[in-house]
């Protein structure tokens, strides 16, 4: 089951960067959940390339849904989704068989399945493989915002430039802000400042990193479970599998090494009768398991490793090292693409910890 | 399957720590795998109490194999082991009942568990788990041994101060120094300092956390997915579920953000004819997938939440805000304590790897 | 996972005949579970040697609850239970080393473990294992009966005498006077030629088969999958895991092989203002998922295959065919044991299904 | 992971009788084997109508594969393959809507997706799934054919008509004779009787069922587990998945009821240097695992529930009785399409118990 995700409910992915199609199937997926085509759109829109900081490949990237869905909402079986892949240039790719690139995952590739693999484009191991996630995390996004629940990004960090964090008091408001943006930053004048930094790394043949900031708003407490699946381990788990993502942390994160116990506890208090704490150094989650605050944690983005400057390898063939020069499109940074899948990602683990708890008949709107 | 961890190899924890006993149950487990008693007690060791920066609750520990395991080999059927809890003092626990400890379980495991779940010395939730899952992983971290693989873990930082980082040429050698320390640190002088930075928080009724590094060497190239069981993943999706880990990053983690592909990208290099990096930025790990370099990586542990100090809490009952005073014993510290733990975590998904590239008989001791 | 089963609910087997214990683990399991203990033993004593037709090796058989029950009440977390193996002959199975009984495990464990199995009392294999199954299934039984969902079995056949079937009647009585029974057949004169035939074998160093007929009352429809977990293949899953079962048939079963359709099908009609249908052909279960129809199965116990009889084997250290003769306590008949395994057995099936459909909190108890 | 079945090799189903497509997806697919063309396409044309017997909608049938296949080899990621649904006739299905066809899953669909469910064509229900699942299986089943492993069914009874069961001495010619056939029955003479019992059935607007028997030769012992993943619990899960099956048995099945342990015990001999059983009333498995010797078991299939016929039925928006006559296209028998299915699920449990055993690696053809 390694290209399947999750428990309750599951997502198993498939597809090359260069083949027919890349796909998805939603397993575990209650019946009679409204399919909102335009919030699909808008999400792929999100993902799809950006102006001067993004690959010129565009591809149209309209799911096509084979299964699982009638008349608007799903039925309750696995729902298929495959998206065609039109734009395809094999030939960029030719030159540099058997040279892999730095960074990328041409030779653990070849290790894994022995030269049988499709290298064309990064083959299974593509950006492009995002696409179907996006697509079937949008069903689940908006099928957990009809039960208020809201999932959103931000780049807090790329070139070393840095956003504001989500606030406490106006998350959710900054939530839905970020959420209707193409390169979702909150500080506007941060966002010129990347935007400045990408192009000139772009200009320079090479690529930035960054860092995300995912908020979860409208939890109930009590998801999760001390061990194996705490909420982190679920969480990480689908993060890394994102192309790109190094590492993760929840709430303060590596600040929490140098503080002291009686700082990072968060205290509980009383706010409008509820139990609350009044920090959240936790991001939302004690002992593997969501407290009611906002769930929040960090994702790093490595530079995307596809540059077009030269670059030192060796020949898997004559097993000689050799400079490397990689032509064809690339992505001078994946971050603001990246964000959509985060949510996407995220997604899928929040609703598997609502099947858990409270069924598959919790998310199916009452028949007229 | 909340509990079970792991795909080809799993293992399933239980107990409370104020029950009867702790216990794993190590499935898929391979036959004819020699069990080697001294090395689970010295792992047991490191896991214990540790002079003046631990809790003086001192358990022997003696993990009593129920099955699976016959003169000295394992039988190939499930091994189960469990430790009595014979060192119980529940009346340190009675008095707090109903007002949540900050930044521990107790909140969320009533939200969970709607008051059925045992509070008394944190119950499920308590560092206490680890025992079992460290006398699991003792056997699969001999396992590996014998194949070439070691595993070790250091104080990359507590308290905020440094120790040095595993060096790349000195990797094996620095594990295996680690790996016979009660107190991990690699540079004498840092490891001083921290211990006097421990006790002055435990003087201040408080705590402090930390950084662990953790290496993997002898690896073969190919191991983990690109979707949804990268390495990263399954090391990640197990070091959340020990107790106060928060983050957790690869190679150069959060340090990626702000570098430039060209800088990230670990060159190919030829070294003793087997193909290398240069760097090792990405942790061992490209794609998700092993390349053959040493897996690195770093995981913060907040500081222990039970500490003496007085702190702001609620009455669930009535509530009311209220102070809180936990008595009973604490650890000012537990990084220490928990790097054999992350070293078993480790070690259950490097075995589960290997499993599924070789098969279930490729530990099997050949019978004479 | 192997020892491992289940989905929603889990149940995780250890042990050999001769070890320390053999025990079993729940995880999944809800939190606020009454436990009674007089119903586990009651189960327990249903399994034990019963007279003349079972092996007079006779345990106490209580189970040892490590954890995950306080009070009286599941906690939520998982549920270990052990039960040590005391009255243990080690000797009686020196003598056949290196040649496998027919019809038991001896050959395939070698082939499977290489020589590090526990041939001992049939070590891991040995239905020694189903004594903590049915302490586990004990519990789900219980709780499932609160729901008002009610598990029995009889011996339909054993021997070539064949008892009465459930009537569509009076299946819930039937069920409760069955499940009050230690050799549980409705009719009371195809008990007393069961018994008979039974101790026939007995003298003549033989042993007896028979089918199992299960009966599940008071199930709601629509529970279990198209593909593939369908009610009918989890609840065979369970059933084959049971040691000497060798057939499954739900309904008519293997009688529908030479019905036609317009008999098969069942019609439906309404009852009481509820749909049910007029036969129950197909056993409770349409397209996988339950109809709201009692769920019926028959199950084949082949005889059990320790006989006190010269056998023809051969010896493995050699490769010379030899006669063998076992010694030691053997069961001319295990189906009335059995019973109560299969009743485990259907109990987690049922468990699971319902936990998929309304989730974890469904089965707690309010606390008061 | 509803539809998802296997744990090493799995295979995830998707689609509806009348959606725009049907299709499935192998993963832990291992790289480097073999794809045949023109071997799916003779399993896919078993599967078809046949003539009289069969309903007369003819599907080409060939299955695109979107991803894993590169220049005549997998490439180690998922087999993504889909089928396009083109000759739908919607309007054959609009009358009944709201009154459940008798035998068929449109009442359990309707309790389970509470309306929302595809009834067109029997939706997700549909034997076309079936036609996915032979695509994928042919794969896999050829990929056991150049590890030497048959797998193979026939018709062993139909319309109560009997045909003469595998030989022991002649099996694997026997399986080869039957895998040319597409109505496969051993004696001519019954294959005869067969088609006349079903054209009567036809006639009159009814149909009938039957028995499979399957046969597996050339596995190595060793395969499968105790508890709870059993080669008789893999198969029978697998096995219960296919629409319209009721029951299962291995070995002398049933007939083991009424047999002494002396009688139904298989000797161990010595034949040709190995050990062998002198019968086989155990089907190849004992204790859960393969002995070595074929794998035999035997499948009942209910008569095809949907007839020509009028039948009882309710209409569930009144709540009245009501007759039903349903139009469309019906087969008179599927048992004789519904063996290459069988075959199928059978390679998916063989090959998944073989990645277990000897790894990823074991079926990937060396590169030359």
């Amino acid at each position: 089951m390694n290209n399947t995700f999750g428990r309750y409910l599951t997502v198993t992915l498939f597809g090359e960067s260069h083949g027919p199609a890349v796909g998805a199937v939603i397993d575990g997926m209650p019946a009679g959940v409204r399919i909102d085509e335009e919030y699909i759109q808008r999400q792929m829109a999100k993902r799809r390339s950006f102006s001067a900081v993004s690959t010129p490949r565009a591809e149209a990237d309209v799911p096509e849904f084979l299964s699982g869905v009638k008349d608007g909402f799903t039925e309750g079986t696995p729902v298929a989704l495959i998206i065609r892949n039109n734009n395809v240039r094999r030939s960029d790719y030719a030159a540099s068989a058997g040279i892999p690139r730095p960074g990328h995952a041409d030779y653990t590739g070849r290790m894994k399945y022995l030269g049988y693999e499709d290298q064309s484009g990064g083959g299974h191991f593509s950006g492009r493989l995002t696409a179907p996630l996006t697509a079937a995390g949008a069903v689940i996004l908006h099928m957990l915002e009809e039960k208020g629940i809201l999932i959103g990004s931000h780049i807090l960090e790329a070139a070393g430039i840095r956003d504001t964090a989500f606030s406490e008091e106006n998350m959710t408001e900054e939530i839905g802000k970020v959420n209707d943006m193409l390169f979702a930053v909150l500080d506007e004048e941060a966002q010129e400042k990347m935007l400045e930094a990408i192009q000139n790394a772009a200009a320079d043949n090479d690529s930035v990193g960054g860092i995300l900031e995912t908020a979860v708003t409208g939890l109930p407490a009590g998801l999760g479970e001390p061990f194996f699946d705490s909420a982190e381990s679920l969480i990480a788990h689908g993060m890394f599998s994102i192309p790109a993502v190094k590492g993760i942390s929840f709430g303060t994160g590596f600040g929490l090494a140098s503080m002291r116990g009686s700082e990072a506890n968060d205290p509980f208090v009383i706010r409008n009768g509820r139990v609350e704490t009044e920090t959240n150094h936790n991001g939302g989650i004690n002992g593997g398991i969501t407290n009611g605050m906002p769930v929040l944690f960090q994702t790093v983005i490595k530079p995307t490793p596809s540059i077009a400057k030269a670059q030192r390898s060796v020949n898997l063939e004559t097993m000689q090292e050799t400079d490397l020069v990689i032509h064809g499109r690339h992505d001078p940074a994946v971050i603001h693409r990246a964000r959509v899948v985060a949510d996407s990602m995220t997604a899928f683990v929040i609703a598997d910890l609502l099947l858990q708890r409270y069924g598959e008949l919790w998310f199916t709107e009452k028949k007229k």
